[in-house]
């Protein structure tokens, strides 16, 4: 059971000793164990991992990337994980030299390490986790077990599949994000004040997020997508178009990082969209929330309520095998027959994608978009997000976590009220 | 001159509007320009770059990573850059369409956008970032230009090795996130409340540089290394070794994250060390102070002491044709004249380094490590970070950030008092 003891912290305010109460559970003597999963929950994965292996004829996947050791493991450390088709699983550390466990060897030079894992791989195929890891990393990796770069096979497709589809234990943690999440959007009202730019609630829900036990760190699947804890868009900001595929953009506060809040003032009856970090165990609930000073006019206000009926129809649809394109088509066909197809997604610039997985990053699959051949299945756990830009209103829009499963329809783990909330 | 324009922004108050002036320098006309240096600024960076690909005798470079494409055009966006060994500049953009300039082609496929760069590019040896972008990525850049993937130069090697040298503007952003990551340090007392962990006053620190207009982002080279805004580590939780090659750790309060604060009380007469965040300018300024509340043991007054007047003499070696490792040599040797050593730069786990390069990404050139190769240059700018871990006391030391180019030593700008503040 050693794999849940961390998850029972306290709530959100800042005396209740919630984050000692977690820090503890994690200090004990298990503190030192490199595989902090039960054997059950261990199987889960391995057995995900290795159907996928299986359907990519490949033998064993070495991997040493950050967001694959954690779902191997249970932890973030320095090193590597063979994992054979078998299920069978073999560990590589280099730091920290404290970690222990069965089947773990110490290394300081990676080469050493790599002629080690060549006794296991001589002669099968291999995966490498080849979207994840620099060129220069993956050709070391090959050329110290013997292989040349291009006949490994692509571990990172494999994983991705595998981690699509989360565990009990996994889908436990992200209930408790989104409880978390929920309570500190809920608080928003509160942190604001007239006068207030973009970037400065932004920094109030930053603090109320981490006082609540955000992690802070933000993980995205792809180098290039950088965000810092998330964004606050007001105003026709939202309306600037960012680097990445966002439907919202915002110019962000310097060139360095162009995305999200870029110090617009909050004015009366202009909307504030809140779209900000879910991570408070490792696993990332995404949640967008509207709130306005004043008024909100009546077209963010139709707009909204399109954004939480799509939410509701993608939801009841989202059922094990559903195409996830059948849900981006639906979306769309909603803003459609409402006259805003428009504003769907974005307006200078569309977002090709009205969903997508969440998990240990924010961008996992299944990905719900027009040319997705991705397969809705029990255990994905995706955020739906039908978002508007109104030129001259803002942002408006509603985002939810949910759990695929129910017959019913997909379970909302973000659960708060969907209207445009007043801030003042 | 537009290149400087969005330097000149405003205090750390909130109320000043510093980031409302920020956000409308960026927001004029010149926003929409691709390329935001002037013409000397360019001609400043591309002759760096230039000099360091005939060495490595490479015709031309293709940069599409964040931190590069930011180098060469003080911007981040989504497309590539290919530089030629004549210092040309072309431009492909993919997102966001609003931006123009001479010189850009927008495309929507990758491979598009290759065969146009291949009809520059053809029989000449090209450079992509090896280190710095995922295999799977550099096998398509290669396919799409007609090379073999081991026929590209490492272009990572080359543009670290121009970056090492930072051009006046670069220097004037170091300066400018140096002067407030200073001030807000010297406010961390008046952050402090008894009873706080690590983690609610490391909170609290994070509101206060972002208020100052810190970015949030946290740039490491190395895809492994994650930290979220720094770390403030108390008592025994420094001596907890992370995953990452830091002189000092900490558990952190989560295995998906597992360094920095971990929620340990700040208890009376037990130092605290700040280490955080210094990016207000797309530049990162690297700075370490200690705090106590009560006394200070005698023991970490003397190894605070101790790193300060290292921080000194490495200063005042630290000119232009100095070999880095003899900076290094030179604390080491310090530490153990003061009988330190088995505290200096960690205690279970030692880093192997007391400073390095910072500016884009918090580690860059040179490295003042024993086996460096690097010789210290005229515009080098440096953090030295000659720090101790005593067993049942905690972590103590000095970090300041370094211009190298004044004869009479390097030149400090993380100006504050090097000595344990009060916190109460």
């Amino acid at each position: 059971m050693q794999g849940t003891t961390y998850l029972i912290t306290g709530g959100t305010s800042r005396n209740d000793s919630g984050l000692n109460l977690k820090k503890q559970d994690i200090m004990k003597e298990k503190e030192i164990r490199l595989q902090l999963l039960d054997e059950a929950e261990i199987r889960n994965r391995t057995q995900r991992v290795a159907e996928a292996m299986k359907t990519s004829e490949i033998d064993y996947l070495l991997i040493g990337d950050n967001v694959n050791l954690y779902y191997l493991t249970g932890r973030v450390f320095c090193g590597y994980v063979l994992m054979g088709a078998d299920g069978s699983l073999h560990y590589w550390l280099r730091r920290p030299s404290t970690l222990s466990g069965e089947g773990i060897s110490s290394y300081r030079k990676l080469e050493e390490m790599l002629s080690e894992v060549a006794a296991f791989t001589s002669g099968c195929r291999i995966g490498l986790t080849l979207d994840d890891i620099p060129f220069s990393t993956i050709t070391r990796l090959a050329k110290g077990i013997g292989i040349a770069p291009s006949e490994a096979a692509n571990a990172s497709a494999v994983m991705r599949t595998a981690r699509a589809v989360k565990t009990p234990l996994e889908i436990e943690k992200l209930r408790i994000s989104g409880i978390k999440q929920a309570q500190v959007y809920k608080d928003v009202p509160h942190l604001y004040q007239p006068g207030m730019t973009d970037v400065e609630l932004q920094i109030e829900i930053e603090r109320a997020l981490r006082l609540a036990g955000c992690l802070g760190s933000f993980r995205c699947s792809g180098a290039e997508m950088e965000i810092f804890m998330g964004n606050v868009l007001t105003g026709d900001n939202a309306d600037t178009p960012s680097p990445y595929d966002f439907a919202m953009g915002g110019a962000g506060l310097d060139p360095s990082l162009p995305v999200g809040a870029d110090g617009t003032l909050i004015r009366d009856d202009k909307p504030v969209m809140v779209d900000m970090n879910g991570n408070f165990t490792g696993y990332m609930t995404d949640m967008t929330r509207c709130y306005v000073a004043g008024h909100a006019p009546e077209i963010a206000e139709k707009a909204n309520r399109l954004s939480a009926d799509i939410c509701r129809a993608v939801a009841a649809n989202a059922r094990p095998g559903v195409a996830a394109s059948a849900l981006y088509n639906l979306a769309a066909e909603m803003a459609e027959a409402a006259g805003m197809s428009e504003w769907f997604m974005g307006h200078r610039h569309h977002a090709g994608f009205v969903g997508h997985g969440v998990g240990i990053t924010i961008n996992e699959l299944p990905v719900l978009s027009p040319r997705s051949r991705d397969i809705l299945c029990k255990g994905n756990v995706i955020a739906v997000e039908p978002k508007f830009v109104i030129p001259g209103v803002g942002a408006v829009g509603v985002e939810n976590t949910y759990i695929v499963g129910p017959e019913e329809g997909a379970e909302c783990i973000t659960v708060l009220s969907e209207e445009i909330a007043q801030l003042n």
